[in-house]
């Protein structure tokens, strides 16, 4: 049943003016939602857009997509999926930077969907404020971006250094990287609350997708 | 041995008055009780009433009861079990909303209850502020209920919009769904608490146990 | 003593390269300091800015450099204090929103630093979730500006509506509005960064200053 | 400046059609408004409604009202403000119990607002289970009411005990009323969403106010 | 090796004056200790006392230890392990009371202490608030005992009313039963710990061995 | 108006038989009440005990009530007054400990009202572990006692110290002394739940009183 | 009274042995302590110590310590007071870095402290990651300090760079500085707990003292 | 790629100046990193120095390392790895004290950390303050070491205690064993941060190998 602006499917609206309203068109998150549910979904929202993601897919989940949607591009890394047509092109200047290693599961999830909507993107993966002559080489570029992506988890301290170099919107993604009181991540979000330079905001803990989604906004 | 107003099993007193002085029989809890014990329960407790519901089973207690009293109903979906004569009729005018697909489970476990219990109800499942229109076409619906169970996780604002709109009862139900800060559902009800319209009350999270059966006596 | 980039007081180090790395000069955050301090630093950092801002200045401080500054302009609803010359001009196109009345002294210190940091900003106040309609009138207005701050207390409803309304890039300011489980902002917080729509970030509570700076990097 | 559906002050924006669409109109929250404000906000109401609330008036707010609007009725120990023409009649059944004396400022503000919109109010004031038997007189009453709104602090042991014994609908107002570990009413709300009684919701804390409105609605 | 009173194992110092110090043995902890560490400790207490008590033995450490102490008697409902010669006699006057069916193992770690250590206990299990009838015919023996012990998850409202009729000792129990906002049993202890009545006290969460202990103490 | 077991004053349910049930009449906490209430409610037990304490009374409070009973004994170092009749004889063996001096007012809660009930007992002040040798001289009396109430705030650890040299029965109460990571007794509370040694019971943070009622439980 | 290893007030046991046997004697905490209290423990201490140090003490116990103790010295912008003849000598060498302006008079607490006690110190203030080109010319002081404290408040960011830079012992503290979800110091404690790099430990909140006295020990 | 002071492998930047720069190489983190990603770092890292230590190492992560690097070593009780020279000499006087049998795994990351560094280390294990005597025959030690690492879970009242008898640097582990109230080492992590004598500082939960750290640039 098609109502003005959405598709009834019962247990989902399919929000097809979301493109057209906000510029994107709706991201599946899909934990929660069971398989059969989640394949009638994409079914159905394949036909309105080119630009289909699907977040947070597991592997029980993945191998069940990957039957029905052969053409879904999966990103193991940060269980993004994908269908459609990348945009194409590289515009602007999207920055993404970890603190650690252990990080970058997060951090590709914003670089994949930056790349996949036609955004320039350059990743600067462990250059955490152990060893913070690491980040010396990319000053220029931290100084020359439109928007930076900071991700970190434990103490956070590498988005307070960045935003105190640079005039570039800085975007934080705590992750609950860490352990003991670092509380799965709320020590690293407090910190980048707390960010004593102004020019920065925080997205949720491990919200990869959403500071890209923020990021492909500024950089437009 | 029967006491005065209930059943002593030694390891339970069932409630057996419970019908008459509260209008509705005992609900089970099968989290932390051990099987045998629960037949037992059960067993006695089908002498008293026409309406036993068993909730929370896992797929594990839900295999032990379903040999010994084949006639019992199992709602997968949310964990209810229900044995007995359902109340006939379809009193009253009670609306289930989601904001997700995803919270779909816990609203079921209000539906089905209503259901049960001789209420009419009607789902609208996945109307979410993200896309607020899709509200649209429920308006009349929100405005003539008389009472509306709302639930929703994240950060719940489904809940705020619909009680703005109506002069029906709103029962929020806050769930776990969600991810980093949004703690297990705290984020949902902390939001859902400090509602700025007044017209709403709260239960516990992923209660929609006690949402349906809150919703059902107010529906009498 | 004027070091590498900054000046030395002793007591503190001024940032005097901040404007040329950052393309905005040092703020001036005054709780802590004491007022002897406070005006030193105003004194010499005045002859390196045209755009002196001091934070959070309270009556009693307001008093003591009202005295040494006269040509200081004060903003008493949400505490700014100005010396310099404002730049001319209203470049881009920011809406900010607030859901009460009493969200508006947080929301006048975004503004405020706006306009005399030369942006073109606009302000739609009272318009939260119990009466939705009241935001019908400004849809064309939130769904073309660059760039939105959302002000809200309790449970801050408003930014998640107004997100999945809009391609702009909403900035989220939780503020300390509300009572009992509100927990001083908390819950507008954690509500926030649980935004259901992607395209929002969120600053610290009361932070007004700092979603304006960043409103101003984007709107750039 | 009149919109559809709200008159606008700049400052508010006065949900003029919340009565015809919710059955009540806006009921004024006074906390961080500033008085010149507030005083505004009521001349213009007052000429659309008859039910007109300030709630949370303190003491200076108050004297500043009662000087403009002598008509203007103000209840001391709950800081509520009445402006208009009281509904006649004592509708439905409501029964409003607290658990100690040191309860009733909050459960007032329920009572009266419960009373001037014509509905029939019983308090029982102190009658917490630390003397379990001073509720026994009043056993019939509570299981005949409508609807019982139960006004506790500390642990809200209350709460459970009263809906156990009942078929009306029970609503819990946890206050901040305690010391040390009852956290300013946190472990009031806390025990209060747990009640282990299904039948039960709650409204945050201290909130006699969203209490009595939703008690209203139930009564209706 | 053996030093003032203790035996020294390395890993681990046995605290073999304890008995006569503190009129009981040390009762040792199992979990975090290898299997190997455990078997040593106490094969070589057993020869100091004649009381050994393990606690929280888990169903892979049970295994182990049978083989090794086949005189070893394991209390399954509640991970106790004994190893010696229970007291005779039964002391004093000891109430078990529980909430619900889903305490008793808490229970029961207090109760079978409190019978191999020599005191008259007493269950009575299952007389929650939610139908407080169940109480009435235990009012007798409620008033008579010593000391009573009370177990309860959720909002442990029993504790509170329990205390109210009577002039025993009582000492709460809070345990993790319960979901969603119990927050595994900080709902509970908050609410024992905010107790109206005087004359109650708190062990930690499902701290039944604590409780038997304390109430052992008092019984002598 | 008397009811069965209670007199009724309306604001006030006056608990008479709490005597005869628990052996001790009820406490009348006063923050909360108001001035006038309290000394009605005075006025009248006053005609029922002999025992008749007040608690928390600040100093305001204080001289209302001075005026009104000149024969009440006030102990400001604690905030209890107290009107009647002290009982006679010292019966049996409590003992007091504080870690500071800074925890005394709230021990002095715990010893006065023990003394003014007719119990024995024992100070001894300032015995923290930072200097654990001034304990020393102390063990004998703390292995006689029959019950230790010890006082402490900052991370309590004196409890644990006593409680391993005991056979008495040992309440803790938290102060909320210290500051920072304290939390207002929050870090004493949860190190007293966390006790090493069985033998330990907890009361709420500041609640000396709590603690003096349970001992003298005990000690009958 | 005079018992081994201490002195015996009553309200107070100095313990004129610490000095012996830790290498330094009792520092005196003041709040709390009645002032009467706190000038006979003062009185009785000085003869047994030629450092005494009062700590946090308010502006009203300052004068009423100056009229009795002329000799006494007063730090007011840390709250200390010395009592005695500061130890000779600058030995070692201990570096005190704050974050801001703001964090300064913790950090003196910190740094008189350890001047009074023979250690040479220097301060660097203000050099915050906001400007962290500031830090600059300190490289080589703190790469050849011995122990190195810093002070910091909102995400305390500077504590991690700090510590990548040397091989000296790192001590945070971290201060109450900051808004919102800073939460009075618990942003930047779980941010210094978390710190990423090791040879960093951390001290209560706005514990300057506490810092300064084991660097102090590490120092010698 | 070789950058200025690091290796740069793209998913991770080697800190190979950090041995010169802070007189000890960078640890590595094995949790959240790749297997594939872990021994290439390990590959290249060890050509840089003799001291390669992982951590956190879990089985499956042990087994593939072990095939790979035949030479490295692998702690099972606390999950470091060791690869390169254990430096000679047994330096210093590192005392390690346990509160229990259960906190051991956590003191030996610290004690074999600190032995491969070329420091002497002492292990007391088991002298919680249950059994206060036990730590009589150690007074010695603990009073002529130069750093005391103390590790505890629950209460973590040794500390404390610990601190008072010594002129060492005291450095607490607060660990996660415990249950209930515990927190997962919070109650721990509170206590220690309180400790009430002054010398004691304290790292992340759970932390052995950070205090290790810690001892060793002390020890120096």
């Amino acid at each position: 049943m098609k109502h003005k602006g959405f598709v009834d499917l019962g247990f989902a609206k399919l929000d097809i003016t979301r493109e057209k309203r906000r510029g994107f068109p709706e991201i599946i998150y899909s934990p929660g939602k069971n398989p059969a549910h989640l394949k009638k979904i994409i079914k159905r929202f394949v036909t309105y857009t080119k630009l289909l993601f699907v977040s947070r897919v597991n592997s029980e989940t993945r191998a069940s997509l990957k039957e029905e949607f052969p053409a879904m591009r999966f990103y193991d890394s940060c269980g993004l999926a994908f269908l459609g047509t990348p945009r194409r092109g590289k515009k602007g200047n999207c920055l993404i930077l970890t603190a650690g290693t252990s990080d970058i599961n997060v951090a590709e999830e914003a670089a994949i969907f930056l790349e996949l909507t036609g955004n320039r993107v350059e990743r600067v993966y462990d250059v955490g404020v152990a060893g913070s002559h690491r980040i010396a080489p990319y000053k220029r570029k931290i100084q020359s971006a439109r928007v930076i992506i900071v991700v970190a988890g434990m103490e956070a301290a590498l988005m307070s250094l960045v935003t105190g170099l640079t005039s570039a919107a800085v975007i934080g993604v705590p992750t609950s990287v860490g352990y003991g009181a670092s509380f799965k991540g709320m020590a690293a979000l407090l910190a980048m609350l707390n960010c004593c330079s102004p020019g920065a905001v925080v997205v949720n803990i491990d919200n990869g997708l959403g500071a890209g989604y923020f990021a492909h906004i500024i950089n437009k």
